[in-house]
This record gives C-alpha cells, structure tokens and sequence, in this order.
C-alpha cells in the first residue's frame, strides 16, 4: 500500500472487499513506526484504539452500516485539539500529563463519520512559539529533508501526511498553521472562512484569528473531510448557522474562472523559484480557461502588522492566568510573545480591529470582481531546523516572519484559503500555491482548487530526484 | 400652548387646521428665548430655519403631502450629532468651530419624516467628562432646581423636554447618557438595542456601547419618534439588517407581563425616596395584572467594571489622533479618563469583552423565564451642580459613579432600556424606573412602558409643590 489510496479511490475498495479499514489502519501505524523516530510526527500513536476501531468500521460495513466517506479511513490529530481519553499536550509543558474529559467538535465529529484516529501529532509550543524546535517535544523533521521544518504549528500533520503516515489530518491556523506546513510537505491545507468549523474542544491561541481545518493528500481528500467538519456549535460562540453543504468536485474546471493575481505585496520578497513555480501554475490556469486579472491588493503588510497585533494581544488574553502560575513551564520564544503581548495598550488592538474591518471591505470589493487571489503560499521553501534567518533573494529575514507573511494576514480577514502544492525546487523541496476565496465560497474554492491541482499535476509520489 | 401637545395631539390640531407647524414651533422657539439663557440647554438655536422648515411643513400639509406622525413636530439634536450646515461642537472645544457637510442618519431620516429641529442641545464634552459642568460651554441646568445638575450627557435634551422648548429630542447613550438626562429631568428615554438605530454621522465615544435613541415626554411619543430612527444603514457597521417595526400601543396593558424585580445589586445604594416610588410603581404595576418574579440578576457590579474597562479603551483608541494634535484643548476631567484609557493594557479589554458574553448569556436566560427587568433608573435624583460626591443612604458616593450605577452595564449588554418617570419627591424632583427588555423587543417594551406610565399616572405639567 505504498503509496496510499485516496480517501475516493480507499472507500470503494473498502466496499468491494477488496481491501479493510484494518489494512489500511495497519499500514498507517506501520508507516508512523517505521518513519515517526526519524520525523517526530506524533506526539501520541493510539495504535490499540485504531486498530478495535477500525476492526469495528469493517464489521459496520459487513453490517451494512455506512457512516459514509470517511468510513474506516486513518485520520490524525493535532495535538491541540482535546480528544478524550488521550493525552492532549497542546504541545505544552504544562498541560503534558492532560488527558481531556470530552472530545472536541471536530474529533466527535470525524468519529462519527467514520474515521479512524490513529494519534496525535506535533505541533509548535500551544500553536505558537517561533520555529519548529519545540522546546519539551524537540524538533519535527520535514520528510523530504529530514535536516528541515515541516513548518508549523501544524508541523506534525503536514509531515504524517507527506510521508504516508496516515491519510487526513486535523490542523489549526491562527497565522498559517495549516497553510505553512502543508506549502513546506507538499500536501493540501484548507484554512476555512472563519466560524465555519467549530472550535469548541480546541485550545484557542488567537480567539479571532483561529480557525480549524482539514489537511490531506489531495483537494479531494480535503473537501470530503470538510464535509464532516461543518455545521453549527452553539458551544463555540463565533460558529455560524448556516446549512452545511457538499463539497462535490464533478465537473470542475479552470475555464471562466476569473483570478486576481497581485501585482504588489505577494511576489515581492520572494524566492526565485517558488515564484517561477506558481506563476507556471497560473500560466496552467490560464491555459485551462481562467481570466487572470491584475490587480492590486489593499496593503499586505499593514495587514500583517494589524493581524500581529491582534494576535499578541489576544494569545496574551488567553494565557494570563496560565502565566501565573506556571510561567516556569513555558518555552522561552512562548514567553517572549506572550510577555510582548501583555505590555501592548488596549488602544493599540482597538484601533487594529478597526483597520481590520476597513482592509476586509476592501478585499471583499475585489472579491466581487473576480473569484479568487492566487498568491503563493510561502515565500520560501522550508527552512533548516533551527535556522533564525533566511536568504530570501540576497535579502536576510527573520525565518518567522517571512514563513508567514503571506499567509497571517488572511486569518484577520476569515476569508477561506486553499494551499496545494505547485512543484518541487532544485533541492527536492515542494513550493506551494494559496487560493483565497470569498466568504463561505469553500464549494467553489475546492473545485478551483481541484481543476488546478489537477492542471499542474504534482504527485507526492512523484518527486523527481534532487539536482 | 403651555402645556406642550403630545405628538399625536399636535398631528390631530396640524391635520384639522386648529394648529400650524409654525406656531408649535414658535412655541418651542419662544421658551428657548425665554428659558435657555437660565437652563443653558441649547449650544445652537436655529430660529430661522427652523421657521422656514415649519411653513414648508404647513405648505406640504395643505397640499396633501403628509409625510407621518412627526410631520411639523419640533425635535432637538444632541450636539454630538452632525447636522450639515449647523455648527456641531460634540460639546469640545476642539471641534467649537465646526460645521459638518452631512446631516447623521437620524437627523436626515426625522428630517424627512417632517419633524423640524429647532437647535442643538447642550452636552458633556464629547458626551464623556465628569459632570455635567462642560469646562467650554457651562453647566446646564435641571429645570426642576437650577442649583442641580439635569444628568449627563444628553443633558441639554432632557432639560429641553422637561421645559418645553422641545417636543422630541435625540439622544445618545454610552453609560446612561439618554436614561440618566430622562430619570433627572422627568422625561421618557430609550437606549434601543444595540444596531437598532444608525450611529453614522455622530461621534464615538465606546463604539461598542453607543447607543443613539429617541428622548421624548411620553412613551408613546418615543415610540412614535423610534419608528422614524429605525433601520438598516449599511454606513454603520454594526447597524442590523432587519425589517423596520411600527411600535403600536393600542390596547397596551400590564396584564399578564412577568417581571423580574431584581433582589440584589440594583436595590442597594439607593435614596429611600427613589427606592419606595420605584416600588410603588411595581406596586401599580402588580395592581394592573403584572406577574412579579422575585430574582436575582447577574453581579452588577463586575458587570459595571467591564463596561468600565471597554469604555475607557474605546474612548481613548477614538480619541487618540485628536489628542495627539490638540491636548490643551481638552478639559481636565475628560482627559483625565482618556489618559486612564490610554493606560489599559490589551488584555484587560479583551478579557472585559469575553466576560461580557458571558455575562449577556446569563440576562438572556432570565430574559426567557420574564419579560422585563424593573430596576430603578438612578439610585438618586438630580444632584447639585458641581458635587462631586453625595449622600446615599448614609454613605458618601462619587456622583459621576452613582449616577450611572444602574444604567451603564446594560450598555455592555446592548439590551433595550426605556426610562420613564414613577414620582416626585418631597424635594420636587422626578424618580424614574427602568425597564430592560429583550434584544430587539423594543416593541413590547414600549407597550409595557405606555401602561406602566398609564398606571403611575405621572405628568411633567402637574408637579406637586416641593415640601
């Protein structure tokens, strides 16, 4: 089973007998044996649960019980989401020994619909911290340079997803979470419109910013686990009414779609390559029938400045009674944002929300004249493990702050935002492409995102040899 | 024409021909003359406009062109409400000069409603200060003593109404600003729901507090005069999208209403005189048909010191570029409170906005078992001008604090508060009642309100003489 089936291509030979939710479990954990002491993936494999779980999805479907798609297919979480029963660490010292009482929406939901948790996976210090060094876990390692990041927080999904090791993953992005790690592993993240997926269950970081999602191999893979992830929560306050929907692919296609492509902001401070490879992209979008549009968007790094602000600020929130009692326990790239966060004035994110909405209206007018922004993911391919600054085409940044900047400053506007991978560099390493889309606009996003992905016709299991 | 008409009064004697726009207006333009050189309630006057408008008024009326209820109705605006043409000074020295291109929503919509503005009332600088001792333009004074203070900071407003210089007023409420003016002067004031009326054209203060709402010297006066308030208005951001109401108060009655009359918190601290008319009100009130429910509301006190906290960062995030260039032209108590504003660290706000949702959550549950919430409107009646403190029951109070005790928190909460009279004290002062009602429930709390004032029996023009 190398390599893995698609969730599609896995539900019809699960039907057909010609294959079992115990199989296909079973080579996850042989996989996440085989490869998790080398990349460090999971922070916890539930071997034994997978296993009774999947033993009963395959006697359900005997039964001709079908909980529908995910049905008997792995799926991993990240450890910043509670699970119950299973040590949720948030990746902290100080929940290290917290064993949750309940499931978090989005693990009971999954549950329901089949899927087969087989652990949790890694992630940065509480979804925050500065790299992928997590000071209590140590570092994850990117599959396809094991001296690299995975990216993060959600560093853990993107490489168990890279590698094989299990088929979706949950992820959470405050500032790039899911997006960053599925642009550094080459795997498909979806950050969708803010309040679509509940929160409840998962630690917040930046409680306005925070947003679930799925992660997976293919777009497919991606908009049949969001189908299970949406609908109301009244537990979560910003999650929203509204009728959930199917996220079917049939049909989709580039021709008529038209697509912003920024002229400023997005492919400046970029690498060479990774800018050649998601123009390529586009160039195969405009090849299948999309319009491009060149267009300006509103000030990105006003925008960034804006979303940082209210990130600070907000994390600072949430952990001030934390802090208090066990700062000890806190890494000390945490520390120092959070201690930044405490000292900015509430002025300061006042005014930052109020600009937030004014960029909002702006981008929502640009949103009327064409479908989508296409931009790059990530300015650069992923960085060395422990690695500060970066080369970024004879310029030196911050490795932080470049990895996210063209990513954060979505979070402040909830608009959805598709990663899928656009090809590999010189070195091996996957460059990805963001696709933003209109508010609650998934469905079409997806199938954007399908038609693209399907035009570019990058494979993980096709990387061509490092040059 | 002493007493002044009721507006449906006025709009039978306008329909009939017994009376003209232009010699209401004159009326009001008349007691203007003759008391706001004494009472300080008007900062602009505009006489003749106001004149040209009335006969365009009658023109209309003779012609057929009938535009409502407050067609040639005399209104005033609160001064920190743009009024194109008209000098709007938002009470501040930094703004003595201005004079804005554009009418406020309210203003254009009563505008072409018919109602005709005779001026701009009087206000605390930037509707925030201390006391009602504007350090620019001088106190106003209450007409019922004119040693005593008319309650802030629609001051000028509530003292136009109780002395008939004005039929309808507007309004805005942050802390209290529309209900203490409406509970010290003897007047009716309404604090609508939060998004209900439009705040463009007027100037923040807590723009998630702002509530602008109609002051009137009856219910159904107010309740004629929101009809005109009401609506979207995509200029405001936080202004709902709903279908406009009429707010009938045909066959209003007391009978069957359930009300909670809160047994902590909103009946401590309270002058003996407030409390027992407050009571005797519920008292009428029970006579009539109401169901009492004894219950306890929650911490009113925590609940005061979140709003305190929003307010104090809002208003310092408003006013920071203004402070920034014109400082000295501040008065001392407003920016005292700014420069208090300006210290709060982030996450106090953010926390006070999360306790904030909590504490909604807990008057939304009570608003499920009741239908209203009856509390006194202040804790006492009119205090002298310049106090800083005052006696309650024996125990010395900051005015500024005791005043807007019972009032400020349902601002954090944005649930409809309609203020009207319950009595005079032996002193010759007006007590007055609130009543809380649910979120956009404006209409059963006016018809609550109009059988409540039925009931007490309260008329400004019939004061017993002070003992």
């Amino acid at each position: 089973m190398t390599p893995l089936p698609t969730v599609r291509e896995a539900g019809a030979a699960l039907r057909s007998g010609a294959l079992s939710s115990c199989e296909l479990t079973q080579a996850c954990l042989d996989r996440i044996e085989a490869e998790n002491p080398r990349l460090n993936a999971f922070l916890t494999v539930t071997a034994e649960a997978a296993m009774a779980a999947a033993k009963n999805a395959d006697e359900e479907l005997r039964a001709g019980l079908d909980r529908g798609p995910l049905h008997g297919i792995p799926v991993a979480h990240k450890d910043l989401i509670c699970t119950s029963g299973v040590r949720t660490t948030f990746g902290s010292k100080v929940f290290a020994d917290a064993i949750p009482a309940f499931d978090a929406a989005i693990v009971e939901r999954l549950r329901n619909d089949g899927a087969i948790m087989v652990g949790k996976t890694h992630l940065h210090e509480f979804a925050y911290g500065i790299t992928s060094n997590n000071p209590h876990y140590g570092p994850v390692r990117n599959p396809w340079d094991p001296e690299r990041i995975p990216g993060g927080s959600s560093g853990g999904a993107g490489a168990a997803l890279a590698s094989g090791m299990t088929m979706l993953a949950t992820g959470t992005d405050t500032g790039g979470s899911i997006r960053v790690p599925a642009s550094y592993c080459g795997v498909v993240g979806l950050k969708p419109t803010f309040g679509l997926v509940s929160k409840h269950g998962i630690f917040p970081l930046g409680f306005s910013l925070d947003h679930p999602g799925p992660m997976a191999r293919t777009v497919e893979d991606a908009a049949l686990m969001l189908e299970s992830l949406t609908g109301h929560d009244p537990r979560d306050a910003s999650s929203v009414d509204r009728p959930r929907e199917k996220y079917s692919l049939e049909g989709a296609t580039l021709a008529g779609l038209k697509i912003v492509l920024p002229q400023n902001f997005y492919f400046e401070k970029i690498d060479p390559e990774v800018r050649a490879l998601v123009l390529n992209a586009a160039q195969q979008a405009e090849s299948g029938g999309a319009v491009f549009v060149m267009g300006r968007v509103p000030d990105g790094e006003q925008l960034n400045v804006v979303a940082q602000a209210i990130l600070l600020s907000e994390a600072a929130a949430v952990h001030e009674p934390y802090l208090r009692k066990r700062r000890a326990d806190y890494g000390p790239d945490t520390l120092a944002l959070l201690d930044t966060g405490r000292a900015l004035p509430a002025t300061h994110y006042i005014q930052s929300q109020r600009l937030r909405k004014r960029i909002l209206g702006v981008h929502l007018e640009l949103l009327k004249k064409a479908d989508f922004i296409l931009t790059p993911a990530t300015p650069i391919t992923a960085p060395p493990i422990g690695a500060e600054t970066v080369d970024v085409a004879g310029e030196l940044h911050d490795v932080r702050m470049i990895t996210t900047r063209l990513t954060r400053g979505i979070n402040a506007l909830g608009l959805p935002a598709l990663v899928i991978p656009c090809g590999w560099t010189r070195a091996g390493l996957p460059a990805a492409l963001q696709l933003i889309g209109r508010p609650f606009g998934e469905a079409a996003l997806l199938r954007a995102g399908a038609a693209l992905e399907a035009a570019i016709g990058f494979h993980l299991d096709r990387r061509p040899p490092p040059q």
